[in-house]
């Protein structure tokens, strides 16, 4: 067990900002609510976004840049989206400050005061929308693709590392169709991109579904999410895609000439994920060692340590370790050798286990005789002996078992963890549990709202090819045609 | 020549923002001095990026992300860093907006004011240098070798795409070390990295130097730069490399315990370029027709474009240009196929040139009884009959040939235009004729501060390498130990 990580059974919180601030992914600024991403982090972010940006351009979309600040006027167009974003916000009301000529420092310059208050976005669907005006003349501009990996910011007063910052990093989806079909087909393609992605690379089982109103996007008429559950019972929210109706367009007078010469309002939707996706990561697989990291996102996924006295020992395990290394990179793994004489192999041993290295090699002067190298998996710690003409091979099929196994773990898990509950004591109980409860719910929004206030549930999402039974809510007892799953959540 | 653009005799400025409006590459915003950077603008960002960053981390770095916003205090610590930077800012006052109890629309909460205001970073000197005091404690936490890309505000009066914006995105490394000579190393590498990233990619020609006292970045002991010149004649900085001496150590406190167990301060560094070389590269290749970009950063390179009438004649001419696209996909050439219906062949070869597409082909059916293909040049505007079997290794050739053949007209065009002078009248004259101009100066602030307020003309570098021949200063006669570039700037 790593030195100074809390057990996650003593404190689950405690453990996750152990874990964060000693796996050296991010820490916490001196700036209220915003976070230092850490190159180590970084490093996880960059290989997360790498492979979505991969697969947004493989869907035909294409990056571009929006300004960071929104005119306040802007936020109060969409109605429903001046209540949803505009009040906890970052508000910058003056350009310029001046020595201060009452003593040292320096002060806000009274007399450069803007005239209209600029927001630091929360989410850029104003400024874009506007923009679109200007892009959208004709059906043949349409649809309109875009996409923008950017910062933003949402005034927190609660915030932890990676699921909760005030300034956190993302991308943001945009698009700008002449039908509601096409729309529609976007935000639920988008909601699979992101389930695929977070499935296959990050080894997140997910289920896809639909918001309720309550939970809904403001301003969209209906809002896909992917959601996840922690290894503490809590649900997460790992992304959305929404499908915004005309509501921006028409708020931003956004309108096409079709092909009959009519003009129309064009169809929007936006979809987005975030740094939070670090959050999931961190919580899904990792234990009570360290990290625990998905070959696909490690940025190192195979380091070898020497095991030697002396330089002597030391230089005939360089020697060999060079081929090894030329062998591994051959075959695209991304491999580290740390050779490094100012710290111990145990040192190191506890180093990589606690930053998550999928596959630790260790060999030394018996292994050599032997033609052998020891192989330490991170994930179930298991160790095994392994002949070094079949390395290269054997590395590879196990970076693909622990890829695969890491998730049919997390996804047993979350099988097991979805309760079906039918009555008001069995849902608490269940909730206390930890996990998905899944429920009769009459379908209005006060409803969920009572159901949150005494449980502090909420319904996570109405699952997609979700069985239509009829069954009683579980609250009120009134008819509902479905379940819907409910959970404490992130 | 392009329908509506400004032809650069008649006026070079407004040639540029013709340019860069029409060619689709940025807008400007709603939001005073912001810039909108479109798709297509930003897929040569993307570019520009990528091969930056792998240069970056082939010399040993890593990325991470600091906040974007500072406190105030912060900018005290550093004294030449505030007066440099902390003024013409934007800065945050409040957090949260309310709906307006007097009418419509929403206003600044005044009860949600900060303690202390934060800044939006112009630069992240400061709160990094802060951040690195946490992370180095010994000898072996250093060099500390990190990279950010991020968007930053520097208030701007007058603003212009790309050249100057109140929000730009760039990359600042900040690095720090245990000695003088290897952060002293490290300036001058990224200096070269630059250098021969913005030579060889964007077949811009430079003149590596460091900057008078006057020019220095502000916090720095020297500051190294890369000038280019536009087709104007005028001079434009495109990166700059800072050696920090242990200035920002010093302002935030950051040492470390060396090999002998003695406490010492740390040595910085920090450099960036950013969206401004996207302008450099804009005015250096492009003409009267439109933008001319280079092979290596274009993102089509080729651009297939059928002569036909009918749809039976197309069809045939997609089936022979499906072969086509495969073969030069296959060694790595971005080639797209513009076989739309919507538009005229004529309408999409201007569009290509508008936008700089290295090389067009154009194929129709006499092209196919032929068995041959028209290849159309951007940059020089010739074209030529091409065989069909030999068409991939061909494209191949030309474009590394456009790429060279880029580079060394703007080299040539470089060396005519540094002007050697020794008298105050030729020096005038050769500045109004535009170009650099290589005088003696007497190494006085003052002299460079008059020259500035009499021509307008900064010493945009001391070359590196520079021969050192006596002399005498253009304005004082007083003596001088070597020439300097003097240019009218961007």
């Amino acid at each position: 067990m790593a030195k100074n990580l809390t057990p996650r059974k003593s404190d689950y919180s405690r453990w996750y900002n152990d874990l964060v601030i000693q796996a050296d992914l991010a820490d916490n600024s001196g700036v209220r609510g915003c976070m230092i991403i850490k190159p180590y982090g970084f490093a996880i972010w960059e290989k997360i976004q790498a492979e979505l940006d991969h697969r947004f351009k493989e869907t035909g979309h294409v990056n571009a840049y929006f300004p960071l600040f929104i005119p306040k006027s802007h936020f109060s167009k969409e109605a429903d989206h001046v209540e949803g974003f505009a009040k906890e916000c970052a508000v910058v009301t003056h350009y310029r400050l001046k020595n201060n000529p009452d003593g040292p420092g320096i002060v806000v310059d009274e007399t450069a005061k803007l005239e209209e208050e600029l927001i630091v976005r929360p989410t850029s669907e104003t400024i874009i929308w506007d923009t679109y005006k200007k892009w959208v003349q004709s059906y043949r501009d349409l649809p309109i693709l875009v996409n923008q990996w950017a910062n933003v910011v949402r005034w927190e007063m609660r915030t932890r590392l990676f699921l909760r910052t005030s300034e956190f990093l993302w991308q943001e989806g945009h698009t700008a169709h002449a039908t509601e079909n096409e729309a529609i087909f976007e935000a639920k393609q988008m909601l699979d991109v992101y389930g695929d992605f977070v499935e296959e690379h990050m080894a997140i089982p997910v289920v896809r579904g639909t918001k309720s109103s309550n939970e809904r996007f403001a301003g969209a008429l209906e809002t896909y999410c992917i959601e996840t559950l922690m290894q503490d019972g809590k649900a997460l929210q790992a992304g959305t895609s929404h499908f915004l109706g005309q509501n921006f367009a028409k708020a931003f007078d956004v309108k096409f000439q079709d092909k009959n010469g009519e003009m129309n309002y064009v169809w929007g939707t936006s979809w987005g994920v975030s740094t939070r996706l670090m959050g999931a990561l961190i919580m899904t697989h990792s234990d009570d060692n360290g990290l625990v990291l998905p070959p696909k996102l490690a940025p190192t996924q195979v380091v070898i340590i020497p095991i030697y006295r002396g330089e002597e020992e030391l230089l005939k395990l360089d020697a060999v370790v060079k081929g090894l290394l030329e062998k591994l990179k051959k075959i695209g793994i991304r491999v580290k050798y740390d050779n490094r004489d100012t710290y111990k192999p145990g040192w190191k041993f506890n180093e990589y286990e606690l930053k998550g290295v999928p596959v630790r090699i260790a060999i030394g002067p018996r292994d050599l005789e032997k033609g052998t190298v020891e192989v330490a998996r991170r994930d179930n710690l298991s160790k095994e002996s392994v002949k070094l003409e079949m390395l290269d091979s054997h590395i590879e099929s196990l970076l693909n078992e622990i890829q695969e196994q890491l998730f049919i773990k997390s996804k047993v898990s979350l099988e097991d963890n979805i309760h079906i509950v039918d009555n008001w004591n069995s849902f608490k109980l269940a909730l206390d549990k930890g996990g998905f409860v899944s429920a009769h719910w009459d379908g209005t929004p006060e409803t969920e709202n009572k159901i949150k206030e005494l449980t502090k549930a909420t319904i996570r999402c109405i699952p997609l090819n979700n069985e239509k039974k009829d069954g009683l809510c579980i609250l009120t007892g009134n008819p509902s045609s479905e379940r819907v799953l409910f959970a404490r959540a992130y």
